[in-house]
């Protein structure tokens, strides 16, 4: 996502500096230190070029190097180097490619089998909001036919408590444990989503996958149902706008007759594609074309190197939407909070109460741990009044 | 919502003064202070025991004051008046008893006439997430079988918009507006939400339904489709947990032996039912016997006073979920980003572009607005570098 750290030094910089020196030649003093004969004059200058010529290519450095984003942790071999994610491999935990719904919308399934498939992938990490968020995002992907969803876990191992919560929909889907390479991990940007990404288009590639429309959707974004029957007819690269960006509230395309000639985005920052991941869908036919087709790990281009790598151009780009002028995809953020420990005696955690399953429970799903030592003390009450847990449980 | 801010004074605070009083006592300059007689002791013994007296008096007069909200601009009168409510009464905008749904779940409309009716009653408000959370959320309730969704809107109005939107889904549903009193609009914790479930319920009275279930969904929550067919079978009023609530992480009642009887919420406070709001279910039949039953405008205490306006006792209590041990509900709460401007002139917001009709859109959901005069600077770029929109325009 696009936020203010990642802008590159702003063109205006060199500008205060300069007319400080303006101001500083119609000083008294100053005067007095300019040179006499024409010769001295002529060196002054040449002086005055030369360091001017070498402020010039320090700056040009010094913004190449924002640029690149060679500041944080990143490297120009991240961008696309493929190896590099190899340093924990992505693994397939659980396929299904079995629609169990019997009715989609107002028709049975059957009736939809004409249409081509939607790779809908789903970059999300541990927390304390990912079941629930996942759950949400599904029951609105539950009225989408011919979807197949990319679920690609931030983790090193295959979560079960995932894969039974998958099952459930009766959606066709793919778990994918795809971790983000260790040196990110303590990284002031995290490239979150990236590994995720690039394993779910490992996975298409690996299966030879080349129909359909390949989408990237957060769990925690808003789709209207609209969306997905606007991007299934995509020829090359379909965009649109995404509610909820920035300041402006919007990103997306501008259209004139029929085409898209530029981008509504606050932050540009040199990007050619100015968009949000939500904002586009590929069809896997053509990037089929492109097998080095990547996203880099660089906070904020991920979108713009990717659709630099499927070679886009503006003539090539479907706007979708009535022209880009209807909103059909959120940003919407859900607030993160941490995972807290509840300080509770294993000895009532037995079979005497619902306390036991409950928190057995909320352990497997990454929202809350009881702990003996520490916590925040497990507080029970009735009739207003807080009570020892022996009262209840004893 | 329970937060920090309303717990009342806590009853340890006035132990640290106490304990200094005592590490006095033993220092060498206090003793000096001593009655050296043993009438003038008495006298002591009986100033002190006077003036401890007084400190308490005052101390529970505090207390008191903060437990009624008393500090607030909250009056015992507001908890159940609802004459005060005329101050802006709600105005039923829309109301569609059909249902356009041919399937749902696996089965067609039809053949789940025989259940009882859910009303799941969304107080909401204008703000730039409102379309996005209520099309969300409308994917999950369209997901479930008889169901009247009633939409309380925090507005002096009718808002079109949002009667285009809900028409949309096909469920059916009443859209109300239902403004929060002005004299709250300046307090430090708004009592929000409270006017818009006051309202549902008062449409529910005018309307005299007294059959089915009354359960109170917030738009930004998730909700697993098992809820739906849990609460749907209340006799007087169910409970289950709510996942991440405050620190735990989950609030909900204590159940042993099938029978609820205690409360896992952190803040207490006093509350007979520390529950949250989207923690319980009512039969409406059950409420038509208490006709005053109200929620009271008090910022964390609307659950406690509504489930004691309805004369709640442990043992009506209908424990679900599997006797509370699993999580069919979960407070995830969206980010909120406030509404800002975006500084474009009008002249560009013709039909030359998609930009005029996708601002008109934008300014009609309550997402952003265009201006002439302030706001962020419209950017539009290509290519990586911002241009003059007349360049993309003229």
């Amino acid at each position: 996502m696009p936020t203010a750290q990642y802008r590159p030094l702003d063109t205006g910089h060199g500008r205060p500096a300069q007319s400080s020196v303006l101001r500083g030649a119609h000083g008294g003093k100053l005067r007095a230190l300019c040179p006499k004969t024409a010769n001295s004059r002529r060196i002054f200058v040449c002086v005055l070029l030369l360091m001017m010529l070498l402020v010039y290519v320090v700056w040009c450095a010094v913004a190449n190097y924002t640029d690149d984003g060679r500041a944080d942790t990143y490297t120009t071999s991240d961008l696309f180097d493929s190896k590099q994610t190899t340093e924990l491999p992505s693994i397939s935990c659980t396929e299904s490619f079995v629609d169990t719904r019997l009715y989609i919308q107002d028709k049975s399934r059957q009736e939809w089998n004409n249409l081509s498939m939607i790779y809908f992938v789903t970059p999300t990490y541990p927390r304390r909001e990912q079941v629930p968020e996942l759950t949400r995002l599904a029951y609105t992907l539950l009225h989408v036919p011919r979807i197949h969803w990319i679920v690609a876990n931030d983790y090193n191992a295959c979560n079960p408590y995932l894969d039974i919560l998958l099952n459930k929909f009766g959606i066709p889907f793919t778990h994918l444990s795809s971790p983000m390479p260790e040196r990110f991990h303590n990284s002031k940007s995290k490239p979150r989503g990236v590994s995720n990404r690039r394993a779910a288009m490992q996975w298409l590639r690996q299966r030879n996958i080349t129909s359909g429309v390949l989408y990237f959707g957060d769990d925690d974004n808003t789709y209207d149902l609209k969306l997905f029957s606007e991007i299934r007819e995509t020829k090359i690269v379909s965009m649109f706008p995404v509610g909820l960006i920035a300041s402006y509230g919007i990103s997306g395309p501008v259209v004139r007759k029929g085409k898209v000639v530029g981008f509504l985005d606050s932050w540009v920052a040199g990007r050619r594609w100015p968009v949000d991941m939500a904002g586009f869908a590929v069809s896997l036919a053509y990037m089929a074309e492109y097998p080095n087709a990547s996203m880099p790990f660089k906070p904020g281009y991920e979108e713009d190197y990717f659709l630099r790598s499927v070679a886009l151009t503006l003539d090539k780009i479907e706007p979708k939407g009535n022209n880009c002028t209807e909103i059909l995809v959120w940003h919407t953020q859900t607030k993160n909070h941490p995972r807290e420990a509840v300080k509770i005696s294993q000895e009532y955690l037995d079979n005497r109460s619902n306390l036991g399953a409950l928190f057995k429970a909320l352990n497997e799903m990454g929202v809350s741990e009881a702990c003996e030592e520490e916590g925040n003390k497990a507080i029970i009450s009735s009739n207003g009044k807080a009570k020892a847990l022996s009262y209840y449980l004893s």
